[in-house]
């Protein structure tokens, strides 16, 4: 018997599904029984909003979220040992970046099964791309670190590997504390360093934007609550 | 009056727009008369493969390729500052990332344009979730090197940075070099080192798959003339 393929299937990032998925995603998700998915009760809502035509209720689910055994995780694989297609969904935009999904992607490269990613939103590269900075060479460092020392250093650190060596450093931090990381950027980077904030993408709220730190200084806009990435980098144009 | 929008316009990778484009694409490339373009010949054919209703000949190119006068990219703006909406389209996937377009985003910034990204296929991000490594931290690499011996040590720094340091390690080559790519994998890279080989993303012909670079030895797939990304890293899971 030929085993099934892992699906990995993009979720939207706030926006209807019409203005970020490609018609594959909703033709996909019709052929598919057995999901996998970071929330069970995000992705059922997703389910529904993209219309499929299968009843939610006689799909199953296997949730994959920070609380998961690590034991468990391959036994989600079973469906596709036997045959059958397997999708994976994560909260928001790409599964298996930044999520416990790259787990089960992992596992599924040991057992021979297909992974097939399809075309979605990633905030990472939508912000990256509208932000002028050096997409030849670039770093995403995930979240910025909670604690006030470790911050700072990190903040320097990422400025130093995009100005002195072109590197653009993408990172984020939970959506309640962006306005903290504005001013951490404000006071630790110099005047002089190029930042893009890239606020609600894909929303009508839409906030993209490439300054130095002096600029960001004198029109701070409200991040509190709206999802966020910022990249320090080094513009690809001095205008 | 206001200011016109520079809409990021992503292209296909290779196969057909439905696949990885959302209908919102479509319906931005109908209501814009000016684009940028990094190659004119393939944006005529790419904007033509998805039907706009615009007559191609009634539309205004300007080329941003390698040999275009860095002088001549701040004009190409004109029509935004005159409140006409512009569309960018790079040769394949999002533009603005490791082509000439990130340096019109950049003067873009400066001039007060509003910047919008549409969301596309990333060879690199579908690889990237695919491959089962760390997405809480990677880094793109660009091209690797021509010359053997940068070659080399660019490779050995890499593994590095992959399996001590748990960064992710995103490179490609041009297509027709990607043959010996993958010989240099073999050869310099240790046998227990994971190396996940993306390449025709999107495509029938695609292949996917993570291994240790000693499996890769014995079962090389034929990668010349393929569009591939390579990725060194820690898979999230040791099955």
């Amino acid at each position: 018997m030929s085993k099934g393929t892992l699906f990995l299937i993009p979720c939207t990032i706030g926006s209807s599904p019409e203005l970020v998925l490609p018609s594959s995603v909703f033709e996909v998700v019709n052929q598919i029984d057995f999901y996998v998915v970071e929330n069970l009760r995000s992705a059922r809502r997703f389910l529904s909003s993209i219309k499929i035509s299968t009843k939610i209720d006689d799909l199953t689910f296997y949730e994959l979220g920070k609380h998961t055994q690590e034991s468990d995780i391959p036994s989600f694989l079973n469906p596709a040992l036997e045959g059958k297609n397997i999708g994976l969904i994560s909260e928001a935009g790409l599964p298996a970046v930044a999520d416990p999904g790259g787990k089960l992607v992992a596992i599924a490269h040991g057992r021979g099964i297909t992974v097939k990613p399809l075309t979605g939103p990633s905030s990472l590269m939508l912000a990256l791309m509208s932000s002028g900075f050096n997409g030849q060479n670039f770093r995403f460092r995930g979240y910025i670190p909670k604690e006030r020392g470790d911050r700072i250093s990190f903040l320097k650190d990422m400025e130093t590997e995009a100005t002195k060596r072109g590197v653009s450093q993408i990172f984020m931090d939970t959506p309640f504390r962006n306005d903290h990381v504005l001013e951490d950027c404000i006071l630790h980077l110099s005047p002089k360093t190029f930042l893009n904030i890239s606020a609600d993408i894909t929303l009508q709220t839409e906030l993209i934007k490439t300054m130095p730190v002096e600029q960001w200084k004198t029109q701070k806009p409200p991040l509190k609550k709206r999802p966020t990435v910022f990249i320090i980098g080094r513009p690809e144009y001095l205008y």
